[in-house]
């Protein structure tokens, strides 16, 4: 598969991928994915990601029901980092983040601290309990 | 500078940034900052990121003339990766890429092939003879 094969792999075989929800262009999370990872999602038209820290495929969802529909697949000059355009599903608004929020991005710099500026949308408690 | 020490800083001592610009939500480029290049950023409120291939710190814009205005400053839930909301200047329609396009992630996903769907708004050779 050259479209995969064009993929710029790091030293873990590995590519970052941000996910960018196609309707609000908010950026919901990072991520990354290896080639099977990629392949899997170009395939079943969901983010299947690679989990570094469970190091195994993870398809966003498959816990929470939070999964995420990929639009398109993006990748950039380096041809070393993806984007994906997702509608986030399960929730309305959608909810990427693991801590039941919109976004992963939820906090910003005020001065020298990070400020929290987005509320939570469902206790992740409930939403990992499913 | 607690705001700095609560980043987790991966084995490179870098974090992975998105940047996006701020009207539009488009995901402009990817790059990585160490301590220094984000101290920086924050300070001068344009962008500073760590070139890898140079191994020094990059204030985007210091020979393209696109420099990057920093608005916000985001970190996501784990503290590994930020988010810069940003205005790209030097030229209007902004151009990131040193491509000479507007955005990094130019191409698409079609089928079994990238498809590049952006255009060059300036020759890369004009912009870097400046």
């Amino acid at each position: 598969m050259e479209w995969l094969d064009s993929i710029k792999w790091d030293r873990d075989g590995l590519v970052p991928v941000i996910a960018q929800e196609a309707s609000s262009g908010d950026v919901l999370m990072f991520a990354f994915m290896n080639r099977e990872a990629l392949a899997r999602t170009a395939e079943l038209g969901q983010a299947v990601y690679w989990s570094r820290s469970r190091q195994k495929l993870w398809h966003k969802g498959e816990e929470s029901g939070h999964f995420q529909q990929v639009h398109e697949i993006r990748v950039d000059c380096d041809a070393d980092v993806l984007l994906l355009k997702v509608t986030q599903l399960g929730h309305e608004p959608g909810i990427a983040c693991h801590t039941g929020r919109h976004s992963c991005f939820f906090r910003k710099l005020d001065g020298t601290q990070w400020l929290t500026t987005d509320p939570v949308l469902e206790d992740p408690e409930r939403i990992y309990r499913r």
